[in-house]
């Protein structure tokens, strides 16, 4: 049954014009005037962009051995009814389990999405079995992008000569390597000169990484992924420390992009002075939220092009999970919702302040994120052809957070009582209208997995500066040569 | 007739894959697998992209009475050998020549042009009449754009508060402004010391025009500019110092776009040391060329996006009238050549290395002009509906350049006895093939001008920012309310 | 008379030691231990150190037909009180008053010091008249620095040619050259729209001369500066803007000096807030108080190196010519006090938090003024034979800043209600006790005019690097010497 | 046997001015006008300067069954012989070694000395022993500087928690932290990839240690260094990234020295380019030279105050310990010489260019080192009661330097057929006059150790600022206090 969006005027990353859509199979089948479908969707007023993608998602990761509430059901819900169509979840194996076998865990949790996915794999480890799996990753499963954490010390983490193996073998993959940047060395030695100085509230997470630990680590991967020849894309960038790091980089011609969430956008560290201890428990996430001054950093970034993309490293706990930590402010878990705020939030603080214009915010939302990772234009795109993922956006329409009248699972929201202007009319994915004039119909196990492939434009261009620029040995005749 | 390019490869700012392009009525009727037309352009082996689009030229330009020797003719033709489908040209007012006036005699040198151009309006006096023309000239000439030379004092340079009130005025009317950015008081000091000191040679004039002036003015023009709440377009950046000066406004979110021309990219300032006074001479311009480090500054500002477009400042004298200035570097004519050549050397040096993606040298040579200078996606984009300005580019191709077998109608090259890789196999204005597997079958006469609209979305977000964050008055009940 | 000063640990720019002072005939006669004299002091507890230098003061200057209410009497007085033994004051000329002529005048006020000072010489108009004076006032007065105003548009400003050319002649000279930096052009537009707007209050004095046109001033002087040669000395710098235009220069081999002022350090922009308009209006001065970050850098600039100097630039109105005013922010006369709070509001805010070491603040407050301006070691030093213009600072002494209690003559003070820790209790000028344990005992008319002689270590060393790197013309045998 | 330096011109870190010095005992005695001694040194047309103070020697160090070629003996000859009075080494532990049992080692050593020296203290390895042997190197040994290798991975390198570890514990006993900054990772892998793809010469060395290395772990160590809140020293600068690191760090009030080595500002990297194996193995050392960039970015890092001192890093290895490395760059011993040139190469390519003034001189080869490391003003003074460590400098002596006429052992010099201009006529070490007139008479055993003591006031304002800085919990009452 083919559907049509009538009335609505186009914004996508590079053009902003008003025409219909026609939606056949879950596919864009035309765009232009007077177009007719079996269904019509009224966007009269409103602006139909490509649908919101997420790269940065952990619905149902596991935790000490519960789970983060938000699932591939849960979750990919609380997307759409956001206007976000895909999300890029992170396959993590546990220390010594190989990556297939993680991705295979991911493969089964993910069937209950709702709406497309994607997955980023992690190297927690390495081994000879690790550096084999992952061209099998890349090859087979579809997969291009490999994420290390830097921090998380005694368990994810990896350290420099790990990385650059890893981020070497990236290189000939194709692949592109990502990191979480903070020095976790560091942040374990605060941790427990805090915990001993009796800094045991939430509020002492944020001490225990300060910007400085972030920046380190932007700085450190950036330059490992520069010698092995291979871009990088730094997760939640929250600092004007890292995103200094980054800019500098940018500025040699490296190959570097970074991410800010839209927590780090638009809340602030005075979030864990609140004296409601769940108040602060609940904003527990690490890079922890940042001052003024980094937020102007950051929304810069978005304004100037040194920053690429908006995500939401989605890792929602309930209260109850959170309250593990009282007492000890290093076992509450690490997360924050946000996945169905993103887009409203960034649309508000964003483009009703005219720090973006609406086709930027379609760029940093969904456009630059699938031509980061590959899958632009199947995604992130208003073209025929593409897949009919697609938001169609009422600037006028208002509403208040608030966790009650959520889709998340979980039990608070850290907007809390924000008002947003900007939300979808209509979200559709891959033709299917999950959210009808803001009524939620989404289906699970609808969701798809969306194969990235490597060797992108960018790649091929980075590995021939390196090989143009290689070292080249001195030709000697008769060595050493001489005398004094 | 109808036309198609058959079996090449779509590359443009945002995506390349395999299509064919209908080319109908000087429109692109229909992208797709397959096509039929009256007439097959074969692509195979070539990239199909955009024509180039020169945002920067200077044809037939009047100088002492005499005029700059590539005009509309010999001009565009040299733009189309080299796959540029577009110019835009620069109306220059005498001083106290009315804007309307000037653009009279602009209009009368471009009918000869064989590719579409378009005018940027020069501000170089203030006056009412020149306040009350600007309206004319946006509402009913459709140029939004505005430039000032911070320079050449006594002849077009605009004082600061003259600068000032003009950008005002642009921004009222939703315009752009541009400068040529160079301190024409320091510049006109250091000629009179330089001769006074015997340095009278062409060196003498990359002497008196050093990184420094350039940086100084990129710098005052970018905070006139934020005080005027205007977005700012700098032509010709030469140097790091300009540069840098771009980056840091870019970075605190105002919305400056720099614009490297490419023989500043790709050569530099030992040609002024060069024994042979013409070699000099002839690539006299201002700014000079530079040495390496501000080269590497500028590719990685094309790499980084802190820079956006590439362009020629084509000005074209031949050997006879460079040699005015002998004797006396102030009388040389400023200005080089470049359009035949800016594709096929940016390709060689950019694409041909790894520095850029070829998405990235459509971006900067066609799109992001477009976009900026908003003609998009009318220029600059291969989509249905778009001009059919068109280059199918073959990245095998070689050629050295030379004067001697060249288009444009001066007598040398600055870029003689260079290699290029890349070069046009076909080059389309609207729909006419004005190359043809090499050959230049273009039309006198062809070109027509393009209007620009104003009040894009970068000057809508940048006034509402400005509007949110005006100077609020504090209310005060009895004024003054205080003793000590 | 000889006194000895015992029992004080001495402190100066470079080491930490305990000794005794022998004073005789105003100059330091001896430094040991077991040092006797007519009359000893007793030090105790307390830093024996160099007497602060203000290099920046503005006593009974002329204003609309009055003057700044603290002169050469009152203001000296409260330098001393405060630990501040020499003060270098600007004699201005008014446009088309010769600058022999305006010293003279200054040489009437100044008969009334208390304590040593010394003249800038300002260039506030150019021409012949200007430029032969300038020598006579370097080499028969002692001057050797000149200071230009880039803002006060109709009054006090020079214009870019005017200061490049004033910048050639102080090379010739040996002098440095010195300016208030902010873009006066921009400053007057903005009054006025501000004004017509209805934006009248004191709030509007800040928005009219925000960090940016600063900033654009300071980095114009700098190139300015380093066209000619000279080495430059930026006067109040009060914001990010400034600092980082004077860090970028510095990293580049100039030769350029910050002077940051206390109230900058220590008081923000919050204060234009007030609602009390008396409040906000006695706080006006050229440039404004900034936020904390503009705090932030400047501190960090005094840590760094990056800055110099901390000065007050000390130009006091009364709450009666203030009023002045009222209805019309552009008549508020500009300045604001500080010689007698600048000593302990430094050592409170700088030393007492560990921003600054002891050292580092007799360096800011006295030897470093002294080095710059050249009148070291005479003054700035406790070395044998230098001045004996001396504080005896007690870190332990505590006091609250009252407008009523303070020697100053203005109504307020802009620190009123801040508690400083850190206070003298012996000033000396010149061998004379003026501070006696808190009591005040300065003479009037004992304050002797400093003489500053010309071509410093620095001019020299900056001259010969000019030298070194002067354009150099291109030999060529036959010009032009080719064909194509 | 008193001795008398007459006629010539004093010039300190701060104030050039004729007076004679009297020397008695080993110590300045007296400095004034007209003195005598039993014997004169006539020092008309020279300046009498502080003895050079070189922070960065390794004489007689173990490698690989051998030792560095230069000793104690000859090492601080060479040092006398070019206007260096002391000289501080590195005292080495091999891993598993106690700190005490390495200083025994060293002390042995040292006894030769013909010049007074001092110790830094290596921290090679981690252990309790290491944290508590530390004490009493500070306490009782007069050591307040800690080495960390963050190179030399399997050997001397440190791990960030180990490194962490011992910051901290420097920072308890009021000592400084001090690093070779390097990613040992990085250089370790890319060691393994150079070798196997043939690139075995001494270019590769090079290569393997690009600036992007060092600039990333100076990065790191300052961050470690600010999160342990000690000061900071980074020894052999090279390079734009790590000067970038350090100056952004003091632009954030972080106190960090750097230490560029005279070879890295006067020699570059196409050394390593000669055809000749041993002219370019003679070049090895970590860094290793850098390009004209490089050494433009540290002599602005000097002028401006971002660098603090020059030392050499003396580490002097034959050629025939060069040739361990034929076949194989990672086997070439890690060294070059400089001693005995860096003040004559410093004085030629800073004062004679007009890049540094006298002062500047002074104060970055002496005073500064003397300072920083807190023997200050007992070295690096000209002042009654300092060491007597003077040189007489004469600026108009010149020699060509050559490995055959140097007192260095080695069999090279690394600035061979240099000509400097600007040589010691004499030089006096605590009163002995080692250098007369060009002829060394210099004593086997003279040299003392220098204690130096912690808690300098650097360290004593940063604590002040970390504590008033500090974490603070938040005040709750009841834990968790709120539902949602
Ligand atoms: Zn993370
Ligand atoms: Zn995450
Ligand atoms: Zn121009
Ligand atoms: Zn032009
Ligand atoms: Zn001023
Ligand atoms: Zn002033
Ligand atoms: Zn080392
Ligand atoms: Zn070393």
């Amino acid at each position: 049954m083919s559907k049509v969006i009538k009335n609505g005027t186009i914004v996508t990353h590079d053009r902003t014009y008003k025409a219909d859509v026609l939606v056949e199979n879950g596919v864009i089948a035309e765009i232009g005037p007077d177009l007719k479908g079996d269904e019509t969707l009224d966007a009269s007023g409103c602006y139909v962009m490509p649908g919101g993608i997420d790269p940065h998602t952990h619905l149902e990761m596991p935790f000490m051995g519960t789970y983060s509430t938000d699932d591939f059901d849960s979750g990919t819900r609380a997307a759409l009814a956001g206007g976000t169509t895909m999300v890029v979840d992170f396959a993590l194996p546990s220390p010594g389990q190989g990556l297939l076998d993680a991705l295979k865990m991911w493969d089964n949790k993910s069937t209950r999405a709702h709406c497309d996915y994607s997955f980023h794999m992690a190297v927690t480890w390495w081994s000879e079995q690790v550096f084999n799996e992952m061209e099998t990753v890349v090859k087979e499963r579809g997969i291009n992008t490999f994420k290390h954490f830097m921090a998380y010390k005694g368990a994810l983490m990896v350290q420099d000569d790990e990385m650059y193996a890893s981020f070497q073998r990236i290189g000939e993959l194709g692949g592109i390597a990502m990191v979480h940047a903070e020095n976790g060395d560091v942040v374990a030695d605060l941790q427990q000169k805090l915990l001993a100085e009796g800094n045991t509230g939430p509020e002492a997470h944020a001490y225990s990484r300060p910007p400085q630990v972030e920046g380190e680590a932007a700085n450190r991967a950036i330059m490992i992924a520069d010698m092995a020849g291979v871009p990088l894309y730094i997760v939640h960038v929250s600092c004007e420390e890292a995103h200094e790091a980054i800019r500098r980089a940018r500025q040699q011609g490296k190959r570097v992009w970074g991410e800010p969430l839209i927590q780090h956008l638009t809340l602030d560290d005075s979030e864990y002075m609140n004296k409601d201890w769940d108040h602060a428990a609940r904003r527990v996430m690490s890079p922890p939220f940042r001052n003024q001054k980094h937020q102007d950093s950051l929304w810069a970034g978005l304004q100037a092009g040194s920053l690429s993309v908006v995500a939401t490293d989605h890792c929602a706990f309930t209260t109850e999970q959170k309250r593990y930590g009282v007492g000890d402010f290093t076992k509450i878990p690490n997360g924050t919702g946000g996945l169905e705020d993103r887009m409203p939030m960034l649309w508000t603080h964003g483009v009703e302040t005219g720090r973006l214009t609406p086709e930027e915010f379609v760029a940093v939302t969904s456009t630059n994120v699938a031509k980061v990772l590959n899958c632009y234009p199947r995604k992130g795109a208003i073209l025929p052809g593409a897949d009919a993922d697609i938001v169609v956006w009422d600037p006028e329409k208002t509403k208040t957070i608030h966790a009650d009248t959520q889709v998340s699972a979980i039990d608070y929201n850290v907007f809390e009582g924000k008002e947003v202007k900007g939300l979808p009319r209509f979200t559709l994915t891959r033709g299917h209208v999950a959210v009808h004039d803001g009524e939620l119909r989404s289906q699970e196990g609808h969701g798809e997995f969306v194969k990235r492939t490597p060797n992108t434009a960018t790649n091929k261009a980075l590995s021939r500066w390196k090989e143009l620029t290689a070292p080249r040995p001195v030709e000697r005749s008769g060595i050493p040569a001489s005398g004094v």
